[in-house]
């Protein structure tokens, strides 16, 4: 951190600032410059926390030179990260593909879903039992019901299931049903709900909100983390922005940019960024080429009978089309991906 | 509703339509343009919820008509609402004025700073017992022992009391403690928590989130009142922009929006916008300017000492100044506000 | 300027980046923290403005310290600056009100604006002679014919005339006819307009760009200044950010923020921002009580008839019954406002 | 387009806006909701750009169905355009690749460029000869002396060259030594200048703006093509977001987006968006992968020695691994692309 003094600040408050800092047993530096006076400090900057040093007389600004968060950077762990499923590994070679409806609407459907994307190559199925919905009148999943479905579909097909859960009831009820915990965008700041995900110590998918930026949302990851919960897979979605023409705007710069700050792998939910499927497979493909670690992608066997997010849904068909493309592009960006069609 | 038929869609294909929506019990009316055929919907549009037309062939877009809430809206109720928190009223003729520090710290801070709102004209006391933090490393509040020392100074000074709740179980540890719920910015899509302040009947201060929609957050609102809690009050606090210089960009123009769109009371909160306390002063004057129907500013007894937002919060000596200047303004906007000063 | 080097530099790469500095004649100071090595140059950095710096081995980045504008900063002129306008002053105690139509349209529109215009109090006709507008097909303004007809109303009424130029030769056109050049918020960062209006010596009212950051915004009005017309009042008229209910968002936090930074005075357009007049009028009452200099607002003698931006301009009425408004806000603030109502 | 009446309007207030549509010789359709009348308007709207149907009494908002822009859409011609420069063709089958520096410095600098950039399979070569910067006190380019040097390098290499302008002047200047103008992002509605390249007959790159949505820019397009010049293509750039970790959050989304709206080209500029050169070839793969029709990408001889825009610009090897990426991913994408490596 470094303390940017105002050009009329005087000796005295410039003292000031620095007894401070040396009574709290830091290190400081001071920097005469032609118009302003720099202090910058040396030692664990925690201690400052509960000091206003901003608001001292003299003081115009602080600047921050080291980022604020530490298990997730890459002081903490230079190399990759490996998340590792029941022996299905995020963040390696292999590219992660999740896919399944939007929602658990019944038991037919969840099959007839999990059976596409096993066959396509997935290595996960989505579905949610808890749905986050704009209106209260909004369809809002089967909750215990949903869960039980999914679980039923892994039996029959082996495919690790990862759901999204909403509160810290939810979190419990899906302890026993799923493989990986999913925290979507709106609760990427519900601190309790992160904590709560990081005693379970199941692996967790945790979405980027719309209007997070990368450094706050590397401080989410941190929250899970400081439980203990290493296993934290990093979803780039798509940001608010002025442009309506799309959902929101998928940030694909931000998968080099978080693997240049950060050791977690990062996938890309291409679904809920373009809100319409015949944008998917484009971005889809443009993720992998970005250096994503995988996709987790909205397939429902009948698009047209979805009970929720109908239009970005994508059907088998073109899911199978998508995993023939992405096995293709794989070997030219140095990863795998087994296609079966 | 509207549905706008693609340009090359043909006669079976707008036949399709028509038939679902007749047989979803709807009215059809068909616009034959000179490009596109269109087609409004008539009736009650909740039945379409789980139909997906926009995938099905020929359709090019859905264009909404009406808002998607109800109990927010002004078709619902066309009158101002007054919010009434065991007698103060807020949304009235008198401005609602709510003050106090970031964060509970102790008994002293807490009722020196009450000591001082209220002295000041303040009818609300604030303070937070749990702090949504974005660093898990970060001050995060006293939690009940915060609680009962807000009701400590309600005890000596009657002002009401409000506090930001932040998951199910903060609202219930509450309920004994405090006379109204704040949901803030983090959680106004949490709705999971939006039920449990609805349930719980007690009035709720409901923050824009950062990056919410005027029609989102009329759309959090009604989560509450579709649990019979009609007693919701909106806070401006800021949105997320590209422009750093300040914390959010205070959205002003929210308050004659809303008001042309709800009959919700709309109050602001310029503190977290500003981020800064020498910026609350002239965007408080403009909140009330702008048509607010109140107030939520922090204040510290000592902002120096401050365990959080140190940097936005105001002396009881300029917040004394506002309260001055905001009775000065009110007659000429025919408001009231009663400044003790 | 601040150079934070990686973690991972070494002695070598460290010496390097001092031995660029040092034989650029700059200072230099050096700050060995726990986890990296800072940086501090100490001199006049505009020597370094073709020296890659964050290119060289072992730089993690530049932190900047100093604003990049000189002439528009507090820095050169700590005091406000007050811009006369042929006799009529911005920037000291008395508001600036510009009013008129968005386009001259014919001798009688503009002359029955003038007149309804100055008989509330305003000092300042606008009209816009040139239009900028999205669609290559829409109205895009009289050119010479309108100019001259501002003349007309300048003659006739004594009011300052205030219209937007869109390119070099909009300029030289227009400085026989008019008191002051508005450069639009397409055209802020048009350099080579900039540059024209600078040379011009007229006063100019720079509006910021939807996307203009405030530091970009003053380095615009920079352009104007190093030509040696030091002018230049900016105005703020809203933002492009994701809300969608209003067509920009006013960002009144500008105004306290700009006279923070700058000395030049600072009016606010609600015209444009809002987008219907029915949000003018409080959005107008705002500005004032934040603290802006004046206002630029749009008034049509008849707005159904306007040939553009009918939506948000202001009838006569609508707009005396705002100067009698600000009129009564002013002494409060410590302004003064003539209205003559 | 479609009028929206108030819940509140009554039969006299839905007849006149009926009459005022039908006297403009437009056809009407009336639809009545349970709660609201809808007024369809056929015919052609362009009659009515002078009526502000949104200030009649009791009307509540306009709804448009159709775009704005005609030339630029996929109605007026369905079939991709593909812009032939003189035998290079954008849009086709055939990716295309615009290198070179981000400023024209010197003969030997653009020399090495072009030599460089032809190997490794660029067929066009980009140079700033006019640079528009943020501060007065920047580089602002060679004007005319760098127009002759790009000139050189084409008469060696044969590579077309493409070059910025940034006024009036600079378009004539240029039109002797170039193949291609680019409008860039800041002057994407300098309306002028658009009309002056329409006019000029040369194929034009239109870069997007930071705020301009996607509409606005096919709009801008229009402005060109309004003036007989079809060979517009469009370049996505990055737009302006909250999230500052990079310089512009590349929308790449607009590629397919575009493609769906508009008939013409679409390539990218990952160089700007990403501001660092290490972000330039992931994103560089991902906009080949979304689907663009090539690239636009700052690659100079000594990125060290660079006069502006260091940090972003590739090194001539860096520039020849994008390419051969390029050439192996075209094939998979059903493109082509000749590289020499």
């Amino acid at each position: 951190m470094i303390i940017v003094m105002n050009p009329k600040s005087n000796q005295m408050q410039i003292d000031d600032v620095i007894n401070v800092l040396k009574n709290s047993g830091l290190g400081v530096h001071i920097s005469q410059g032609t118009e302003r006076t720099i202090i910058g400090i040396i030692g664990d900057k925690s201690v400052l926390r509960d000091i206003p040093l901003e608001l001292m007389p003299g003081v115009e600004k602080l600047v921050p030179i080291v980022e604020s968060f530490k298990l997730a950077g890459k002081t903490f762990r230079p190399e990759p990260s490996i998340v590792n499923v029941n022996g299905v590994k995020i963040g390696g070679k292999e590219l992660a593909i999740m896919a399944g409806p939007c929602a658990v609407e019944s038991y037919d459907q969840i099959m007839e879903a999990a059976r596409a994307v096993k066959r396509s190559g997935a290595q996960f199925l989505r579905g949610g039992a808890f749905k986050p919905r704009t209106s209260p009148y909004a369809f809002q999943g089967l909750e215990e019901e949903g869960l039980k479905l999914l679980k039923a579909a892994r039996d029959e097909t082996g495919l690790q299931i990862i759901t999204e859960v909403t509160s810290e009831k939810a979190v419990e009820l899906s302890i026993p049903y799923v493989d990986m915990f999913q925290i979507g965008a709106r609760n990427v700041q519900n601190f309790q709900l992160l904590r709560e995900v990081g005693k379970s110590m199941k692996p967790v998918l945790l979405k980027r909100g719309s209007a997070t930026t990368i450094d706050e949302w590397l401080n989410a990851a941190e929250y899970i983390m400081s439980e203990g919960n290493y296993d934290v897979v990093l979803c780039e979605r798509g940001i608010r922005t002025f442009e309506t023409a799309t959902r929101n705007t998928l940030d694909l710069s931000a998968v080099p940019v978080v693997k240049n700050m950060s050791h977690l792998p990062v996938i890309v939910d291409p679904s809920h960024a373009a809100g319409k499927a015949k944008f998917v497979i484009p971005l889809s493909r443009a993720a992998i080429a970005a250096g994503a670690d995988g996709l987790i992608v909205e397939v429902h066997p009948n698009p047209m009978m979805a009970l929720s997010d109908a239009a970005q849904q994508l059907s088998p068909k073109d899911f199978d089309s998508l995993c023939s493309d992405i096995s293709k592009l794989a070997p030219i960006l140095e990863r795998e991906f087994c296609y079966y069609g």
